[in-house]
Protein backbone atom coordinates (compact mmCIF):
# COMPACT_ATOMS: atom_id res chain seq x y z
CA UNK A 1 0.00 0.00 0.00
CA UNK A 2 1.05 3.25 -0.77
CA UNK A 3 1.58 5.83 1.55
CA UNK A 4 -0.80 9.29 0.91
CA UNK A 5 2.62 11.34 2.12
CA UNK A 6 4.48 9.12 -0.76
CA UNK A 7 2.21 10.01 -3.40
CA UNK A 8 1.86 13.90 -2.31
CA UNK A 9 6.17 13.94 -2.40
CA UNK A 10 6.53 12.37 -6.10
CA UNK A 11 3.71 14.21 -7.31
CA UNK A 12 5.57 17.95 -5.67
CA UNK A 13 8.92 16.55 -7.77
CA UNK A 14 6.85 17.29 -10.56
CA UNK A 15 7.87 20.57 -10.43
CA UNK A 16 10.80 21.93 -10.58
CA UNK A 17 11.33 24.01 -6.87
CA UNK A 18 9.92 20.43 -5.25
CA UNK A 19 12.88 19.00 -6.96
CA UNK A 20 15.11 21.87 -6.51
CA UNK A 21 14.20 21.86 -2.35
CA UNK A 22 14.35 17.98 -2.23
CA UNK A 23 17.37 17.13 -4.75
CA UNK A 24 15.58 14.37 -6.01
CA UNK A 25 13.92 13.65 -9.78
CA UNK A 26 11.73 11.38 -10.79
CA UNK A 27 12.78 9.11 -13.80
CA UNK A 28 9.64 6.43 -15.39
CA UNK A 29 9.84 3.90 -17.13
CA UNK A 30 11.68 0.61 -17.46
CA UNK A 31 13.89 1.38 -20.19
CA UNK A 32 14.89 4.96 -18.50
CA UNK A 33 14.72 3.50 -14.87
CA UNK A 34 17.40 0.31 -15.75
CA UNK A 35 19.50 2.67 -17.54
CA UNK A 36 19.61 4.92 -14.81
CA UNK A 37 20.01 2.39 -12.39
CA UNK A 38 23.21 1.48 -14.36
CA UNK A 39 24.90 4.85 -14.05
CA UNK A 40 27.64 4.95 -11.35
CA UNK A 41 27.05 8.79 -10.67
CA UNK A 42 23.24 8.17 -9.86
CA UNK A 43 21.97 7.62 -6.55
CA UNK A 44 18.21 6.10 -6.59
CA UNK A 45 16.62 6.61 -3.46
CA UNK A 46 12.96 4.86 -3.90
CA UNK A 47 11.65 2.45 -6.66
CA UNK A 48 8.14 1.95 -7.05
CA UNK A 49 7.06 -1.13 -9.26
CA UNK A 50 3.71 -2.94 -10.42
CA UNK A 51 3.92 -6.22 -9.05
CA UNK A 52 4.99 -8.05 -13.01
CA UNK A 53 7.63 -5.63 -13.21
CA UNK A 54 9.36 -6.26 -9.72
CA UNK A 55 9.26 -10.29 -10.29
CA UNK A 56 10.99 -10.12 -14.15
CA UNK A 57 13.31 -7.04 -12.61
CA UNK A 58 14.43 -7.85 -9.18
CA UNK A 59 17.13 -9.44 -9.71
CA UNK A 60 19.29 -6.99 -12.24
CA UNK A 61 17.66 -3.99 -10.41
CA UNK A 62 19.40 -5.48 -7.09
CA UNK A 63 22.72 -5.60 -8.72
CA UNK A 64 22.99 -1.64 -8.71
CA UNK A 65 20.60 -0.75 -5.97
CA UNK A 66 19.91 -2.24 -2.55
CA UNK A 67 17.14 0.48 -1.44
CA UNK A 68 13.79 0.84 -0.96
CA UNK A 69 11.91 -1.17 -3.65
CA UNK A 70 8.57 -0.99 -3.13
CA UNK A 71 4.90 -3.13 -4.97
CA UNK A 72 2.37 -0.71 -5.97
CA UNK A 73 -1.17 -0.94 -7.86
CA UNK A 74 -1.54 0.61 -11.23
CA UNK A 75 -4.08 3.12 -10.26
CA UNK A 76 -1.18 4.15 -7.21
CA UNK A 77 1.27 4.76 -10.07
CA UNK A 78 -1.28 6.46 -12.36
CA UNK A 79 -1.67 8.67 -9.01
CA UNK A 80 1.89 9.73 -8.75
CA UNK A 81 3.00 9.30 -12.92
CA UNK A 82 3.74 12.44 -15.54
CA UNK A 83 2.91 10.60 -18.07
CA UNK A 84 -0.08 9.91 -19.77
CA UNK A 85 -0.09 6.06 -19.77
CA UNK A 86 2.46 5.26 -16.95
CA UNK A 87 4.85 2.56 -17.40
CA UNK A 88 5.42 -0.19 -14.90
CA UNK A 89 8.22 1.67 -12.93
CA UNK A 90 8.85 4.89 -11.68
CA UNK A 91 11.85 5.83 -9.27
CA UNK A 92 13.06 8.84 -7.53
CA UNK A 93 17.16 9.56 -7.76
CA UNK A 94 19.14 12.31 -6.14
CA UNK A 95 20.02 15.31 -8.78
CA UNK A 96 23.75 14.53 -10.46
CA UNK A 97 26.64 16.93 -8.78
CA UNK A 98 27.85 18.86 -11.73
CA UNK A 99 31.52 17.93 -12.10
CA UNK A 100 34.15 20.99 -12.62
CA UNK A 101 33.67 21.62 -16.68
CA UNK A 102 37.30 20.85 -18.72
CA UNK A 103 36.50 22.35 -22.25
CA UNK A 104 40.36 21.41 -23.20
CA UNK A 105 40.16 18.14 -25.51
CA UNK A 106 36.91 18.42 -25.05
CA UNK A 107 33.45 19.16 -27.16
CA UNK A 108 30.98 21.40 -25.00
CA UNK A 109 27.20 22.21 -26.36
CA UNK A 110 26.50 25.65 -24.53
CA UNK A 111 22.45 25.97 -24.68
CA UNK A 112 21.04 29.32 -25.20
CA UNK A 113 17.57 29.03 -23.46
CA UNK A 114 16.20 25.75 -24.61
CA UNK A 115 12.57 26.06 -23.80
CA UNK A 116 11.38 23.05 -24.83
CA UNK A 117 11.64 19.96 -22.28
CA UNK A 118 11.57 17.27 -25.31
CA UNK A 119 14.22 19.23 -27.12
CA UNK A 120 16.56 19.49 -24.15
CA UNK A 121 16.14 15.97 -23.53
CA UNK A 122 16.83 15.06 -27.28
CA UNK A 123 20.07 17.05 -27.44
CA UNK A 124 21.26 14.99 -24.03
CA UNK A 125 20.55 11.73 -26.10
CA UNK A 126 22.79 13.41 -29.04
CA UNK A 127 25.45 14.67 -27.16
CA UNK A 128 26.05 11.18 -25.38
CA UNK A 129 25.92 9.96 -29.27
CA UNK A 130 28.42 11.97 -30.05
CA UNK A 131 30.69 11.95 -27.15
CA UNK A 132 30.15 15.15 -25.83
CA UNK A 133 31.23 15.95 -22.56
CA UNK A 134 29.74 18.85 -21.33
CA UNK A 135 26.55 21.09 -21.39
CA UNK A 136 26.45 24.37 -20.49
CA UNK A 137 22.47 25.69 -20.32
CA UNK A 138 21.38 29.40 -20.03
CA UNK A 139 19.77 29.76 -16.53
CA UNK A 140 16.37 30.11 -18.31
CA UNK A 141 16.93 26.78 -20.09
CA UNK A 142 13.93 24.06 -19.49
CA UNK A 143 15.38 21.85 -16.44
CA UNK A 144 17.08 18.96 -16.92
CA UNK A 145 15.11 17.06 -14.03
CA UNK A 146 11.52 18.24 -15.86
CA UNK A 147 9.67 14.58 -16.39
CA UNK A 148 9.70 14.99 -19.72
CA UNK A 149 13.21 16.04 -20.25
CA UNK A 150 14.78 12.79 -18.24
CA UNK A 151 11.89 10.64 -20.44
CA UNK A 152 13.56 11.74 -23.86
CA UNK A 153 17.04 11.87 -22.62
CA UNK A 154 16.50 7.50 -22.58
CA UNK A 155 18.95 7.33 -20.31
CA UNK A 156 21.85 9.69 -21.41
CA UNK A 157 21.15 11.91 -18.41
CA UNK A 158 23.95 10.58 -15.96
CA UNK A 159 26.62 10.15 -18.84
CA UNK A 160 26.95 14.20 -19.24
CA UNK A 161 28.44 16.87 -17.00
CA UNK A 162 25.53 19.52 -17.28
CA UNK A 163 25.69 22.89 -15.42
CA UNK A 164 23.18 25.71 -15.56
CA UNK A 165 25.48 29.42 -15.57
CA UNK A 166 25.37 32.81 -16.73
CA UNK A 167 26.77 32.24 -20.37
CA UNK A 168 28.38 35.16 -21.14
CA UNK A 169 30.57 35.05 -18.21
CA UNK A 170 30.98 31.07 -18.83
CA UNK A 171 31.89 31.52 -22.31
CA UNK A 172 34.13 34.63 -21.63
CA UNK A 173 36.50 32.45 -19.05
CA UNK A 174 36.14 29.42 -21.11
CA UNK A 175 37.26 30.92 -24.59
CA UNK A 176 40.56 28.88 -24.66
CA UNK A 177 39.04 26.64 -27.55
CA UNK A 178 36.80 28.04 -30.52
CA UNK A 179 33.42 29.28 -29.92
CA UNK A 180 30.92 27.33 -32.92
CA UNK A 181 27.64 29.49 -32.85
CA UNK A 182 24.58 27.43 -35.10
CA UNK A 183 23.00 30.51 -36.75
CA UNK A 184 21.35 31.12 -40.41
CA UNK A 185 23.92 33.43 -41.41
CA UNK A 186 26.88 31.90 -41.25
CA UNK A 187 29.63 30.18 -42.67
CA UNK A 188 28.86 26.59 -44.80
CA UNK A 189 28.87 23.71 -42.47
CA UNK A 190 30.20 21.38 -44.88
CA UNK A 191 33.24 23.11 -45.65
CA UNK A 192 34.04 23.48 -41.80
CA UNK A 193 37.17 21.24 -40.35
CA UNK A 194 36.84 18.46 -38.15
CA UNK A 195 36.37 19.95 -34.26
CA UNK A 196 39.03 18.22 -31.69
CA UNK A 197 38.05 20.36 -29.20
CA UNK A 198 35.35 23.25 -29.01
CA UNK A 199 32.17 24.61 -27.77
CA UNK A 200 29.11 24.74 -29.75
CA UNK A 201 26.26 27.59 -29.54
CA UNK A 202 22.79 26.17 -30.18
CA UNK A 203 19.98 28.95 -29.69
CA UNK A 204 16.44 29.00 -28.28
CA UNK A 205 13.49 27.16 -30.74
CA UNK A 206 12.47 30.76 -31.96
CA UNK A 207 14.95 33.59 -30.86
CA UNK A 208 18.07 31.90 -31.96
CA UNK A 209 21.30 33.10 -30.31
CA UNK A 210 21.39 36.13 -28.19
CA UNK A 211 23.35 39.10 -30.17
CA UNK A 212 25.79 39.03 -27.05
CA UNK A 213 26.90 35.53 -27.09
CA UNK A 214 26.99 35.27 -31.02
CA UNK A 215 29.84 38.16 -30.59
CA UNK A 216 31.96 35.47 -28.45
CA UNK A 217 31.58 33.11 -30.71
CA UNK A 218 35.24 32.35 -33.28
CA UNK A 219 33.22 30.97 -35.93
CA UNK A 220 29.13 31.17 -37.12
CA UNK A 221 28.05 28.33 -38.88
CA UNK A 222 25.15 27.63 -41.17
CA UNK A 223 23.43 24.20 -42.22
CA UNK A 224 23.22 24.64 -45.55
CA UNK A 225 19.25 24.90 -47.53
CA UNK A 226 18.41 22.83 -50.02
CA UNK A 227 14.16 23.12 -50.22
CA UNK A 228 11.96 25.94 -48.10
CA UNK A 229 11.49 25.14 -44.50
CA UNK A 230 12.76 28.33 -42.72
CA UNK A 231 14.53 26.74 -40.01
CA UNK A 232 15.24 23.06 -38.63
CA UNK A 233 13.96 21.81 -34.77
CA UNK A 234 16.92 23.16 -32.39
CA UNK A 235 17.57 19.30 -31.18
CA UNK A 236 18.19 18.20 -35.22
CA UNK A 237 20.52 20.63 -35.94
CA UNK A 238 22.25 19.79 -32.92
CA UNK A 239 22.16 16.52 -34.49
CA UNK A 240 23.43 17.35 -37.50
CA UNK A 241 26.03 19.91 -36.70
CA UNK A 242 27.65 17.30 -34.51
CA UNK A 243 27.66 15.07 -37.27
CA UNK A 244 29.88 16.54 -39.05
CA UNK A 245 32.15 18.47 -36.79
CA UNK A 246 32.89 15.60 -34.40
CA UNK A 247 35.51 13.35 -35.69
CA UNK A 248 34.79 9.71 -35.76
CA UNK A 249 37.06 8.96 -32.75
CA UNK A 250 37.81 12.03 -30.27
CA UNK B 1 -20.42 34.61 -30.99
CA UNK B 2 -19.36 30.70 -31.84
CA UNK B 3 -22.23 28.34 -32.56
CA UNK B 4 -22.23 24.98 -30.81
CA UNK B 5 -22.13 23.04 -34.11
CA UNK B 6 -19.04 24.98 -35.22
CA UNK B 7 -17.72 24.19 -32.05
CA UNK B 8 -18.52 20.19 -31.78
CA UNK B 9 -17.37 20.18 -35.40
CA UNK B 10 -13.84 21.20 -34.79
CA UNK B 11 -13.44 19.97 -31.51
CA UNK B 12 -14.64 16.34 -33.77
CA UNK B 13 -11.04 17.49 -36.04
CA UNK B 14 -8.83 16.39 -32.97
CA UNK B 15 -9.69 12.91 -33.74
CA UNK B 16 -8.61 10.83 -37.36
CA UNK B 17 -11.68 9.50 -37.79
CA UNK B 18 -13.32 12.52 -38.30
CA UNK B 19 -10.46 14.24 -40.37
CA UNK B 20 -10.89 11.18 -42.58
CA UNK B 21 -14.99 11.92 -43.02
CA UNK B 22 -14.95 15.63 -43.56
CA UNK B 23 -11.40 15.48 -45.12
CA UNK B 24 -10.40 18.60 -42.81
CA UNK B 25 -7.91 19.33 -40.56
CA UNK B 26 -7.56 22.57 -38.18
CA UNK B 27 -3.94 24.22 -37.78
CA UNK B 28 -3.13 26.65 -35.40
CA UNK B 29 -1.25 29.37 -34.51
CA UNK B 30 0.02 32.88 -36.00
CA UNK B 31 3.12 31.79 -37.50
CA UNK B 32 1.40 28.21 -38.93
CA UNK B 33 -1.81 29.36 -39.82
CA UNK B 34 -0.28 32.28 -42.28
CA UNK B 35 2.72 29.94 -43.37
CA UNK B 36 -0.77 27.10 -44.58
CA UNK B 37 -2.65 30.28 -46.24
CA UNK B 38 0.05 31.42 -48.86
CA UNK B 39 0.47 27.36 -49.70
CA UNK B 40 -0.84 27.56 -53.09
CA UNK B 41 -1.78 23.89 -52.96
CA UNK B 42 -3.94 24.30 -49.27
CA UNK B 43 -7.89 25.25 -49.10
CA UNK B 44 -8.32 26.91 -46.17
CA UNK B 45 -12.33 26.87 -45.37
CA UNK B 46 -12.52 28.81 -42.24
CA UNK B 47 -10.56 31.15 -39.91
CA UNK B 48 -11.44 31.66 -35.97
CA UNK B 49 -9.45 34.73 -34.16
CA UNK B 50 -9.17 36.81 -31.86
CA UNK B 51 -9.89 40.25 -32.57
CA UNK B 52 -6.40 41.79 -31.85
CA UNK B 53 -5.38 39.14 -34.19
CA UNK B 54 -7.51 39.71 -36.83
CA UNK B 55 -6.95 43.45 -36.55
CA UNK B 56 -3.64 43.21 -37.08
CA UNK B 57 -3.47 40.51 -40.36
CA UNK B 58 -6.70 40.35 -42.09
CA UNK B 59 -5.44 42.50 -44.87
CA UNK B 60 -2.98 39.93 -45.37
CA UNK B 61 -5.29 37.12 -44.54
CA UNK B 62 -7.33 38.51 -47.51
CA UNK B 63 -4.76 38.11 -50.31
CA UNK B 64 -4.75 34.75 -49.95
CA UNK B 65 -8.10 33.85 -48.36
CA UNK B 66 -11.92 34.89 -49.18
CA UNK B 67 -14.16 32.65 -47.35
CA UNK B 68 -15.98 33.00 -43.62
CA UNK B 69 -13.21 34.76 -41.18
CA UNK B 70 -14.59 34.65 -37.64
CA UNK B 71 -13.82 36.82 -34.13
CA UNK B 72 -13.95 34.75 -30.88
CA UNK B 73 -13.16 34.88 -27.42
CA UNK B 74 -10.65 34.32 -25.68
CA UNK B 75 -12.89 31.38 -23.90
CA UNK B 76 -14.43 30.19 -27.25
CA UNK B 77 -10.94 29.65 -28.86
CA UNK B 78 -9.75 27.49 -25.92
CA UNK B 79 -12.61 25.27 -25.74
CA UNK B 80 -12.13 24.67 -29.69
CA UNK B 81 -7.68 24.06 -29.45
CA UNK B 82 -6.04 21.29 -29.16
CA UNK B 83 -3.47 23.23 -27.35
CA UNK B 84 -2.10 23.89 -23.87
CA UNK B 85 -2.28 27.74 -24.59
CA UNK B 86 -4.27 28.22 -27.68
CA UNK B 87 -2.63 30.78 -29.52
CA UNK B 88 -4.55 33.87 -30.91
CA UNK B 89 -5.93 31.69 -34.53
CA UNK B 90 -7.39 28.32 -35.54
CA UNK B 91 -7.82 27.66 -39.23
CA UNK B 92 -9.91 24.87 -40.93
CA UNK B 93 -8.01 23.50 -43.92
CA UNK B 94 -9.08 20.95 -46.59
CA UNK B 95 -6.79 18.09 -46.55
CA UNK B 96 -4.39 18.10 -49.31
CA UNK B 97 -4.85 15.56 -52.54
CA UNK B 98 -1.50 13.57 -52.93
CA UNK B 99 -0.26 14.27 -56.44
CA UNK B 100 1.34 11.34 -58.13
CA UNK B 101 5.28 10.25 -56.47
CA UNK B 102 7.76 10.87 -58.68
CA UNK B 103 11.19 9.27 -57.88
CA UNK B 104 13.22 9.60 -60.52
CA UNK B 105 15.49 12.88 -59.66
CA UNK B 106 14.36 12.95 -56.49
CA UNK B 107 14.97 12.30 -53.17
CA UNK B 108 11.93 10.34 -51.49
CA UNK B 109 11.74 9.81 -47.68
CA UNK B 110 9.78 6.67 -46.60
CA UNK B 111 8.67 6.23 -43.16
CA UNK B 112 8.18 2.69 -41.38
CA UNK B 113 5.34 3.16 -38.65
CA UNK B 114 6.47 6.54 -36.74
CA UNK B 115 4.34 6.67 -34.32
CA UNK B 116 4.79 9.77 -32.28
CA UNK B 117 3.23 12.96 -33.86
CA UNK B 118 6.09 15.65 -32.59
CA UNK B 119 8.63 13.41 -34.45
CA UNK B 120 6.51 12.81 -37.98
CA UNK B 121 6.05 16.73 -37.91
CA UNK B 122 9.53 17.35 -37.55
CA UNK B 123 10.56 14.47 -40.07
CA UNK B 124 8.28 16.94 -42.86
CA UNK B 125 9.76 20.30 -41.40
CA UNK B 126 13.76 18.46 -42.17
CA UNK B 127 12.09 17.13 -45.44
CA UNK B 128 10.93 20.59 -46.35
CA UNK B 129 14.41 21.63 -45.68
CA UNK B 130 16.77 19.54 -47.35
CA UNK B 131 14.22 19.63 -50.70
CA UNK B 132 13.10 16.13 -50.21
CA UNK B 133 9.38 15.89 -52.50
CA UNK B 134 7.77 12.98 -51.69
CA UNK B 135 6.96 10.94 -47.89
CA UNK B 136 5.56 7.76 -48.10
CA UNK B 137 4.02 6.50 -44.94
CA UNK B 138 2.94 3.37 -43.74
CA UNK B 139 -0.62 2.69 -43.24
CA UNK B 140 0.57 2.58 -39.05
CA UNK B 141 2.20 5.78 -39.28
CA UNK B 142 1.26 8.80 -37.07
CA UNK B 143 -1.69 10.64 -39.07
CA UNK B 144 0.12 13.59 -40.79
CA UNK B 145 -3.05 16.07 -39.89
CA UNK B 146 -2.69 14.83 -36.20
CA UNK B 147 -2.84 18.74 -34.56
CA UNK B 148 0.51 17.72 -33.06
CA UNK B 149 2.29 17.33 -36.30
CA UNK B 150 0.53 20.13 -38.13
CA UNK B 151 1.86 22.33 -35.02
CA UNK B 152 5.69 20.85 -35.57
CA UNK B 153 5.50 21.21 -39.24
CA UNK B 154 5.83 25.29 -38.36
CA UNK B 155 3.77 25.51 -42.20
CA UNK B 156 6.45 22.59 -44.02
CA UNK B 157 3.17 20.08 -44.30
CA UNK B 158 2.17 22.01 -47.41
CA UNK B 159 5.46 21.76 -49.78
CA UNK B 160 6.14 17.79 -49.55
CA UNK B 161 3.98 15.47 -51.05
CA UNK B 162 2.71 12.74 -48.69
CA UNK B 163 0.92 9.46 -49.26
CA UNK B 164 -0.20 6.32 -46.87
CA UNK B 165 1.09 2.83 -48.82
CA UNK B 166 1.86 -0.36 -48.04
CA UNK B 167 5.73 0.09 -47.85
CA UNK B 168 6.09 -3.25 -49.41
CA UNK B 169 4.49 -2.69 -52.57
CA UNK B 170 5.46 0.85 -52.83
CA UNK B 171 9.18 -0.45 -52.68
CA UNK B 172 8.76 -3.51 -54.60
CA UNK B 173 7.51 -0.96 -57.77
CA UNK B 174 9.44 2.22 -57.16
CA UNK B 175 12.83 0.70 -56.77
CA UNK B 176 14.27 1.91 -59.70
CA UNK B 177 16.36 4.53 -57.33
CA UNK B 178 19.42 3.65 -54.95
CA UNK B 179 17.42 2.09 -51.58
CA UNK B 180 18.86 3.56 -48.42
CA UNK B 181 17.73 2.30 -44.72
CA UNK B 182 19.07 3.75 -41.92
CA UNK B 183 20.30 0.92 -38.74
CA UNK B 184 22.18 0.29 -36.43
CA UNK B 185 24.77 -2.33 -38.26
CA UNK B 186 25.29 -1.19 -41.85
CA UNK B 187 28.07 0.78 -43.70
CA UNK B 188 29.88 4.25 -42.28
CA UNK B 189 27.16 7.14 -43.01
CA UNK B 190 30.58 9.37 -43.53
CA UNK B 191 31.34 6.79 -46.40
CA UNK B 192 28.65 7.26 -48.55
CA UNK B 193 27.88 9.06 -51.68
CA UNK B 194 26.16 11.87 -52.02
CA UNK B 195 22.43 10.94 -53.55
CA UNK B 196 20.77 12.72 -56.74
CA UNK B 197 18.20 10.38 -56.58
CA UNK B 198 16.95 8.04 -53.87
CA UNK B 199 14.41 6.76 -50.99
CA UNK B 200 15.99 6.97 -47.80
CA UNK B 201 13.61 4.06 -45.34
CA UNK B 202 13.68 5.39 -41.72
CA UNK B 203 12.26 3.43 -39.29
CA UNK B 204 9.91 2.91 -36.18
CA UNK B 205 10.98 4.69 -33.01
CA UNK B 206 11.51 1.72 -30.68
CA UNK B 207 11.55 -1.30 -33.26
CA UNK B 208 13.53 -0.10 -36.41
CA UNK B 209 12.92 -1.08 -40.30
CA UNK B 210 10.86 -4.30 -40.53
CA UNK B 211 13.00 -7.06 -41.46
CA UNK B 212 10.90 -7.40 -45.26
CA UNK B 213 11.60 -3.69 -45.93
CA UNK B 214 15.38 -4.14 -45.35
CA UNK B 215 16.21 -6.74 -47.28
CA UNK B 216 14.52 -4.39 -50.50
CA UNK B 217 17.31 -2.15 -49.30
CA UNK B 218 20.47 -1.67 -51.94
CA UNK B 219 22.50 0.33 -49.00
CA UNK B 220 22.23 -0.14 -45.21
CA UNK B 221 23.83 3.09 -43.46
CA UNK B 222 24.58 3.76 -40.49
CA UNK B 223 25.98 6.92 -38.25
CA UNK B 224 28.73 6.48 -36.74
CA UNK B 225 28.82 6.55 -32.75
CA UNK B 226 31.32 8.19 -30.85
CA UNK B 227 29.62 7.94 -27.66
CA UNK B 228 27.46 5.88 -25.66
CA UNK B 229 24.17 6.95 -25.86
CA UNK B 230 22.00 3.36 -27.28
CA UNK B 231 20.38 5.16 -30.77
CA UNK B 232 19.67 8.79 -32.24
CA UNK B 233 15.95 9.84 -32.24
CA UNK B 234 14.14 9.19 -35.18
CA UNK B 235 13.90 12.33 -36.33
CA UNK B 236 17.37 13.67 -35.67
CA UNK B 237 18.44 10.75 -37.62
CA UNK B 238 16.61 11.59 -40.57
CA UNK B 239 18.41 14.99 -40.22
CA UNK B 240 22.10 13.61 -39.97
CA UNK B 241 21.43 11.35 -42.95
CA UNK B 242 19.79 13.95 -45.04
CA UNK B 243 22.44 16.37 -44.47
CA UNK B 244 25.42 13.96 -45.58
CA UNK B 245 24.01 12.05 -48.37
CA UNK B 246 21.75 15.63 -50.38
CA UNK B 247 23.82 17.60 -52.43
CA UNK B 248 24.01 21.15 -51.67
CA UNK B 249 22.16 21.98 -54.53
CA UNK B 250 19.79 18.83 -56.68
Amino acid sequence: MLSKSDTKFIQSLHLKKFRDAAHNFVAEGSKVVLDLLQCKHLACVHIFGLQHWLHVNEPLVRKYYLGPLQEVLPHELEKMSALHTPNQVLAVFEKLAPAPVIVAGNISLVLDDIQDPGNMGTIIRIADWFGVKNIICSMHSADIYNPKVVQSTMGSLGRINIIYDNLNDWLTQNGIVPIYAAALNGKNLLQSQKLQEGILIIGNESKGISEGLLQLATEIITIPKVGVAESLNAAVATGIILSHLVPARL
